[in-house]
């Protein structure tokens, strides 16, 4: 088992690396200008799935949740807008 | 502001939401075999956070946080999969 003052660590980094995965997805459409295959309703649902994280985040005054969201949203609608500009 | 019974709904729709959007993103895959302008370092990346999501999940014991992660790890893997298969 898992020491339990592990836990909030492992949290931590799980924010930290499903928050920070999206920058070379958005830096590879920059560089390349190909969003052939990315789908736009996946990327348009996930903005909209964690805009209501951030919403989430507020109501429970969770400062991780907010933070980690707040930057998550705006890879997304980064992503979402080179899709729409480049097709 | 919210009225707190709402709270836990809009958490549950988001984890519904930002589980199930990776549907579209694996048909569009399995449709076209095209992804060219998939990020296998975003993705990979993902799938590595979503599994720390899911041992957190584990070690809370928590069921939502365990049940949205399974599914989102498997849509995750089979995405990665096709990556590597169609480059």
């Amino acid at each position: 088992m898992l020491p339990q003052t592990l836990v909030p660590y492992i949290g931590l980094t799980a924010a930290f690396v499903t928050t920070l995965c999206w920058l070379p997805q958005a830096f590879q459409i920059i560089r390349t200008r190909d969003t052939r295959a990315i789908s736009l309703p996946a990327y348009a649902a996930f903005a909209c799935g964690i805009a209501l994280w951030l919403v989430y985040g507020v109501a429970l005054g969770d400062g991780p949740l907010i933070l980690a969201n707040t930057i998550t949203l705006a890879l997304q609608l980064t992503i979402v807008g080179l899709k729409i500009r480049y097709g």
